[in-house]
């Protein structure tokens, strides 16, 4: 069923919008009183993520408080390597670590592709929960870690600053990468495919760490994996499309390659100039972005002027030819704990009002 | 007085060469033991960088253990803010702080450009006993911070993985962020201007933290300073041309505009393929780069043939039309501390032996 706002899903698909639609990576986040209040209950993080009533309350938070046009899922991206028995733990300070990273010849063959329905229940019942309290407002976004960016967690164990360990393996032992990131493509694959059976109205690959590599092994590693992933998507479910968004972080240079790997809207970080990327891609794909999210720690004046700079870079989505081009606004990285909550309040405005001007 | 190995200052130049230089970023670094030994004698690491006489022990020692075609002066970039008066430490595993971070508007009015002469002789006694000690081997590199990097860790205070404090100036503030910069680039431009009449045969601007800017951003903060200090430098010294490299982390977006500064080499990352960059610049500056470190890690072979790729993507350093490119062989980022010796003289001898192939 069309959400009543589905202005979020007709520009990732390039059709007309009355203005840029607009939502923020980790929008149920910690600048949230309200989130830190229901994860203050929860007690910790993965219990939050892991409890669907949970999840279904801060997924809706910043919806109800902003005006915002899309949902997306309250979860984590290393939930797919949890279920495959590595061992999540969220410790204070330090994010997410592996009781059991994959290390060894032997590690990588018992890998194992997991079934979402049995070992990522929670997660599906967060989508339904979440669709059912939504009553239809707006779209909900499922999502995904790339299979690069789950192998970089899984084989470092946790966070890295020089991906040693997982670009050891890429340079000396291809072989178990590529065979770390077969599991992962399938396992991303079935988990996607199962938010949109359970009621995903759109779907996002965030390849975090996919700007870490060479240009090579960008293409070989990660955008191929991610490629294999959106060719086995579900393209419609109920008799509605389901986007799909691609955002690889630091990955500037290969939009034209990422534009092309099947997906409908790629998204950007703050480096990247709007603009060039749109001339670069010909509208060929949507694009999502891309303000830096540091803006909005500045006064309401500035986040307006310069969320006004992106949406005039990005310039107005209909083309020449008549075509129509898709902006989907949002930040080029999360949102800052650090944010002010009337600022994101102030740019959610911004983007709504300067858009419908840019349009007339 | 022309080194007896020139190399790299006619790669610098975009001169013929016999082979590819190489040296590498931090290549007097933890990974050798001889490094360790004499750090341990100084007892900190800021003792090392002050004190001329361990800092040229230091500078030396990779340049007599591998055939590297240049040295580069051991120092620290946060040398230059030290003399500002912000009270540099070093802390184990946390990185570099300041005890007097640059926070306030008065903090901002008191900074001062500091008398290299006065405040950083023992900087310019290093370059002076290094260039004593090397006998006219190869060419000594100096360097310094860009004013945009230098001022992230002035305002910061130490290393940042948001750089909120700096971009809440830089958006909230730029009338302050621009007094800032300007005061680090007159320090900087003074800083090398000493260190090339001290005896340093090319310089080198790191701008670690130019590509967390938005584009506009960089154009204005980084770049715009950069070429300031650029245009201010002395272009020679006793009658030899001092050449000057830029090096950008994440600025593979900006090469052509940083290309346009004046230098006469840009640095790459590893994240950018160094065929398209020199086709992007057209052979008007040389291009130093770009190994990714982790290869390092890798076995010997794997080294030998990812070094091979690099050569072959930059391509004939001769042109179709007879003139010359110019390539400086070096990794994308700072050697890894955890990288095998040997590594590091299979990856010397590699580029040496298959850059003179190349050429035939």
């Amino acid at each position: 069923m069309k959400p009543a706002n589905d202005t979020l899903l007709r520009a990732l698909r390039r059709q007309p919008t009355e203005y840029t639609p607009i939502w923020l990576m980790r929008q149920a986040g910690r600048y949230l009183q309200e989130y830190n209040e229901t994860r203050g209950r929860a007690g910790d993080f993965l219990t939050l993520a892991k409890t669907p009533q949970l999840a279904t309350e801060v997924t809706l938070q910043p919806v109800d408080r902003f005006a915002l046009d899309a949902a997306i899922l309250f979860s984590d991206i290393l939930t797919v390597p949890d279920a495959m028995g590595l061992g999540l733990r969220f410790t204070e300070g330090e994010g997410p670590r592996f009781e059991r990273p994959v290390r060894t010849e032997a590690d990588v063959r018992a890998l194992a592709v997991p079934d979402p329905e049995l070992e990522l229940g929670y997660v599906l019942d967060a989508v339904r929960s979440v669709r059912a309290a939504l009553k239809g407002r707006v779209p909900l976004i499922g999502f995904s870690g790339s299979p690069w960016t789950l192998a970089c967690y899984m084989i470092e164990g946790g966070a890295s600053d020089d991906f040693r360990t997982v670009k050891t393996m890429l340079y000396a032992r291809p072989d178990l990468m590529h065979r770390v990131l077969e599991v992962n493509a399938r396992a991303v694959t079935d988990y996607l495919n199962a938010q949109i059976r359970a009621g995903a109205q759109a779907v996002m690959v965030f390849d975090t760490w996919g700007g870490v590599l060479t240009d090579p092994a960008f293409r070989e590693f990660s955008l191929g994996y991610i490629a294999q992933v959106i060719r086995q998507l579900d393209r419609e479910h109920e008799g509605e499309p389901v986007p799909s968004i691609v955002f690889t972080k630091g990955g500037g240079a290969w939009l034209e390659a990422i534009a092309e790997c099947g997906c409908d809207a790629v998204g950007l970080d703050w480096t990247v100039d709007i603009g060039r990327a749109r001339a670069r891609i010909d509208d060929r794909c949507a694009l999502q972005g891309n303000l830096d999210p540091a803006v909005l720690l500045a006064p309401e004046a500035v986040v307006r002027s310069e969320a006004r700079r992106v949406l005039e870079a990005f310039g107005p989505p209909r083309r020449a030819d008549g075509a129509w081009g898709g902006h989907v606004f949002n930040l080029g990285h999360g949102i800052s704990r650090f944010t002010p909550v009337d600022a994101v309040g102030a740019l959610v405005d911004a983007v709504h009002q300067e858009s419908r001007k840019i349009r007339r």
